[in-house]
């Protein structure tokens, strides 16, 4: 093995060694990292939540490795910081000068509270979801222009997975009463190049809204009967769903391209439906 | 670090020392090991699937360690045997000598499946369920008799988890059209003392019949309907659920005691409804 | 379906049926709750983090149902209390009036976080453990005593896992150098009469002592040279982790009875070493 | 809703409506699918496993709905058939036919074992890996070919997931004894152009030469031994693990790309270290 030394700490530094298999490496770095977060509220103030995390950046081929620690120095440095999607990509930028690298993403999974007030009796109650955050970064030399080490590009990757209620268009035309329906998981992926467009509630509430019905945390029993008709009245097939989400989402100003999924834990089988579309 | 040395091979054999913190182990081996089982089938032949075991023994406050690799060999030893839950408990049994144990349980989760015919179309398609096994053996001498190392007791424990079809009163009950309904699961732990006595077919289709309804793996639309009509005919409870399985198994041979749960998904909430009843 | 109405709303009010099964229900409720939670910390302010909540009753023989809305708008009432032990309790005697019932529980899984410092460069940095409380609690009536609706019995569940290293030592005492190691789990559920001796860090201090070495996020170049010495100086079976702590937990006031797993996910195998002590 | 209605059945066959909002779809099918595998051993005769699968198709901007269920019958008809890549990519072929689409994909996870003989002792004993299958094919007419319902284009993805021994090279060069070591996932995927040159017997065996060790199932003492100085004698970063595979991978015939991740669930942290290579 050959091992170059530190002097500074007499150690030797056997991730700055010269690599000689040509490969250059896409991304490396930490994974599953379990993190404190704040995210800035539309609203003003912060949510305090709890963030898995990947931080990775690009390696050249001739570097051996990259230096693991300064990963999760970042994370600790960016504890009390209430995000915010353009905070978020700049955490990505610093990270390219810590690791001294050309490319980088950041990408942190959290779950995400909304306060939902019930269709009928207007108690409030949060509502969960699962909230990932993606920044892409590189400096201006990665993407061949000739001022290196400033950022040339950065694009913000939003995905929420909003569970509802769907009801199926197909039993409720062919039973006499009733009709099947179950819980829904929507997973919506959308590239924004500006991440002071991106509004996470807004678009939650957008999707929802496509749903045979949206689910709340406490529902009296007038909400019941109201979220029990408006699924009835509301039939929609997997396919419908991620339709439906689509048309909305290609009003949603500054996505640049998206993905929907569904997948409908369906109430009559022991598997899912599922279905995607890309736009 | 105080090491015998095993002469035959010429290594410290650091298992065998001698423990001095006078602290019995419960049970101690080897955990998530995969590996391809097979199931004697009720009506001959047998089922191949891939269990997840579990296989431990209790170790005297006197010995330092057990010798993980006799439980892997023996599990080897059982590749090809078609397993019924007799032959489970004595291969437990076997465990206790190889491991030179008095006591010793083995578990395992596995698939399993189940040939079901639609209720209207008549067309066949497998169901899948999660079951696990576990035998709980001990020797002679671990039940205070005087006949030291033949088995003094065994039990075996059969869990089953099987997912149906829930459909809420209340919401039926208050709605005009409609009700919510959701894939729940039941999930029985039933202690045999005779493992002769088990019959898993048996169990799943009594615990079936006690949901709205069953769910198979493949419906026709006239299925469809018929499934979502008798879902709506026969709204339980997550209450009504476990309740109705206790009912039926005060009246299975052999059960001792038993858990019934079931949690229902709700289709209308993003949590479960949850409940549990022993006996 | 016999169904009482509920004049108040009229709406049939299904729950408050009579049942006629006689089955009484050990525990009925909500399950999979995802919920913001504010842990007090033991040097004052406090620690928020998200929960994953089961809140449930006892449900007497003659009872159809329980409220499943009302768990829910308990967990809302508690947002934004820094919760010890104590009130944990506290909020589990609540539940029972609220649902009119004499035996509840009210469990919470939380990722919780410790500031460590690194062995050598003292550098800071968080770590995270999974962190589990279960507060039982039951009326006078419940356990006999005539005073009704004053709480009779309360106890207090804690459940840690600490990720720790484990090195192994009969790999270590046959090779000529080197020693397989790995990651480990080890999980103590212990139970306390009087939540107020609780101390969370404490112990969570302690279980990390017993290990061949502990973890920290954030290591320098200086501390990985020390973990790794660290643990090949202190080799330990996944049988004395368990050991190790139970002697540890001997001494923790206020402990009435206690289990003690450790999980090696071992280096050299696709399976895990297993180990559970009770006291 | 707008319902045609099927004369055969006299039932409404709510997915044969026309689709007014032009929005194709991607993939729609069944997701989640438990269902016993047979794959065909490449010594001749078959091992039976249980795969997890996902079958959809496209389906175009005027078509309402798929038809679910004929996934399933499909699946039931192949339960029986020996599976080799190439009668994978013929059953998705058979799936376009089915469901009358133009493009469709068929995945299958499932558990795969390999008898491997323990370097020092000989003993035998099974490892398992995760494997995934996915088939993507078209007819020629979504190629833009005229002769259309005849397949024009086929790919073959292989994922293997690789269970390994990493040791750290940084901690063995700085430290006086020792050197933490850990499980690691190599994860490959390698998409074929023909699937008649997939050998995934031979792939595996590849990716275990590149770690630090591979695993057994079943170790005797002098075989730990050896493991232990192999590691340590051959530390790699994960840098090196995603590199040495990739530096294998392109030399491995048909093999159109691919990409190499690795995770290693580091031993002093209680998070992973990671890297990606495609090719």
């Amino acid at each position: 093995m050959n091992i170059m030394i530190d002097s500074a700490v007499a150690m030797p530094d056997v991730q700055s060694s010269v690599d000689i298999r040509h490969i250059a490496i896409e991304r490396v770095g930490v994974r599953g990292v379990r993190h404190p977060m704040l995210i800035a509220a539309e609203s003003g103030g912060s949510l305090p939540t709890v963030g898995t995390w990947e931080l990775t950046v690009s390696l050249p081929a001739h570097e051996k490795g990259t230096h693991m620690s300064r990963f999760v120095a970042l994370l600790e440095q960016h504890r009390q910081t209430p995000m915010t999607p353009a905070r978020f990509c700049d955490m990505a930028v610093s990270m390219l000068v810590l690791l001294n690298s050309e490319k980088g993403d950041i990408a942190a999974s959290f779950p995400y509270f909304m306060t939902k007030v019930a269709p009928v009796s207007g108690v409030a109650s949060l509502m969960d979801y699962e909230v990932k955050w993606t920044a892409r970064v590189q400096t201006a030399a990665a993407c061949g222009s000739a001022a290196a080490n400033t950022v040339g590009q950065a694009e913000f990757e939003l995905s929420v997975l909003v569970p509802v209620t769907s009801l199926c268009p197909c039993s409720k035309a062919i039973s006499q009463y009733g009709a099947h329906n179950q819980r829904s998981h929507i997973t919506v992926n959308a590239v924004f190049a500006d991440p002071a467009l991106v509004e996470v509630d807004t678009l939650i509430r957008g999707i929802e809204q496509q749903a045979s019905c949206e689910l709340w945390g406490l529902l009296k029993r007038s909400d019941e009967k109201y979220v029990t008709e408006r699924a009835y009245e509301n039939p929609k097939f997997v396919e419908d769903l991620v339709r439906d989400v689509a048309v909305q989402l290609q009003n949603v100003a500054g996505v640049q391209r998206f993905r929907v999924e569904a997948e409908n834990f369906e109430s009559i089988h022991n598997h899912s439906a599922y279905a995607v579309v890309e736009g």
